[in-house]
């Protein structure tokens, strides 16, 4: 399945009430519900031996890493996650006690995190044939709200701005991060609130997110591959590629990047440590005139090359 | 899977924000929005040979489909239907043209029912053993609106009220009603705005699922089994039983009846025909002093027994 072909022949023929402010493309869609106040949704599945291998993972864990895939999708918009709804298709060989277990790990997280799940379905998968069917995937449709005037979009960087993670990056699944991670809401809130107007969250390699964010801008960024952290056991090309770190990859002003890494609460307030990774810089013109957006630099003007640039949901 | 088993176990542990008015167990949940404006949420799959079989049906209809039977989850509510969210997973035998035919059927009821198509997720099936899976299932999360003083509950009948309602029972597997219906969703409104509060879907069969509504709010029914409409090929046993109709079941309190029912704008107004097929009455009190709702009685007050009551989530 190429996701993207799909999204590309489909996407362009939706229409949409003036209320939605936002969207699919984004984090997360944006629905005008009162003045001054955002309904943000999204949904996101979790497909056994795609998002968690089932040896290995607690069902309680693959349930709690479903609801946090989609906190971190509010985190990115700035906003608070408000309600879920969960669905669930399994084969006949699933026992109901790891189906359980599943919602529960998902509803203690919910609790954890103060969000309500109003709604769910279960179903058995068949086959083609109308036999048996093989397989496990659950999806969940979480519900937010944001302020209008704090809404982070991806396409809202501009040159000059400072670009900003949180956390480090690469090795996310032998070091089971994809699993224990702390989906970043506070930090996600803290940055909405007066310093940055373009977030997106990272899940699918640094490198591929962030050329998401460009192309979504129209700009290029001039990175210092030095300054992005490491996971320990990664190195710098894990860093960029490995994916499934959920971390905010967001934007500073110039003008306002002194204030922002002076307020930054950090550990002694709960936060994830924050590093400034790179520029945002205008797109060259190359010799036909076009601008070329979504170029990665390193601080001496090269191209940086990968070999991998993450998940490309094919 | 033993869906009723698990929700058992899982549902009564969910803790809910106040702003929660209606928790799982109805056809949507309802969520405080506005000052006297709720949020409907809801989310249901459709699972490929589950509920449509892949030989005969087009991928547009089974998207459609997908959307029609959440709008009349909507239409129960009393409510209007304004965004949803899609999530599909494949094995890798699906084409991507198949994906998206599925993709367009739902997004063109959208448009023809003005609700916005805000979000999705499409990924593919795996196998326990990291190989191949095999089937096929989409959910779709449903976002309405309704006025608080219109929300319309399963446990709100009241002893004396008609039992009525919309269109008409069984065979719907094979006229293909399953597929061509129309959600109910103006009927909803007119029934919600000053005849009812008390109103489900029917879509598990008429006896399940009425027997559903007396249980929860505490009654049994008489029925008129004569006035129930059979769709063309069905017999009475197939209207109680064979479910995926589609149709509405409300009350009526007795005072209203009469204006009600002169009132319905019928096949004229571009309406489904309106049916009464019995009346509530409180429970008769057995030997031990014990009170059991859910009983539904013929007109001389015989229990109606049933070989099979609809589908049972199992």
């Amino acid at each position: 399945m190429d996701e993207l072909k799909i999204l590309n022949r489909v996407l362009p023929g939706l229409k949409y009430g003036s209320e939605v402010v936002l969207p699919p493309g984004d984090d997360c869609a944006a629905i005008r519900q009162t003045p001054g106040m955002l309904l943000l949704a999204a949904v996101d599945q979790l497909a056994e031996n795609v998002h968690y291998l089932h040896s290995g993972t607690t069902a309680g864990e693959a349930g709690a890493k479903l609801l946090k895939r989609n906190l971190s999708d509010i985190a990115a918009m700035g906003g608070i996650p408000r309600h879920c709804l969960i669905a669930l298709a399994a084969d006949k060989n699933r026992s109901d006690q790891w189906i359980c277990d599943f919602l529960s790990g998902a509803a203690g997280a919910a609790e954890k995190y103060n969000v309500s799940l109003v709604g769910g379905d279960l179903c058995a998968l068949t086959a083609a044939a109308g036999g048996d069917g093989v397989g496990l995937v659950a999806s969940l449709t979480i519900l937010g709200e944001v302020e209008a005037e704090r809404l982070c979009r991806r396409d809202r960087l501009e040159a000059g701005d400072g670009i900003y993670v949180t956390g480090c990056f690469g090795n996310s699944y032998r070091s089971r991060h994809h699993l224990d991670f702390e989906p970043r809401l506070r930090e996600g809130r803290f940055i909405s609130g007066r310093y940055s107007r373009c977030m997106m969250d990272v899940s699918d390699g640094l490198a591929l997110d962030l050329r998401r964010m460009l192309i979504s801008s129209g700009l290029c960024a001039r990175v210092d591959e030095r300054a992005i952290p490491l996971r320990e056991g990664a190195d710098p090309a894990a860093a960029w590629s490995d994916g499934e770190d959920y971390e905010l990859l967001f934007s500073v002003p110039a003008a306002a990047e002194e204030e922002f890494l002076s307020a930054w609460p950090g550990a002694g307030g709960g936060f994830a440590p924050v590093s400034r990774i790179g520029t945002a810089v205008a797109p060259e013109t190359d010799e036909n005139g076009n601008r070329k957006a979504g170029m990665i630099y390193d601080l001496s003007g090269k191209e940086i090359k990968l070999e991998h640039w993450g998940y490309e949901h094919k």
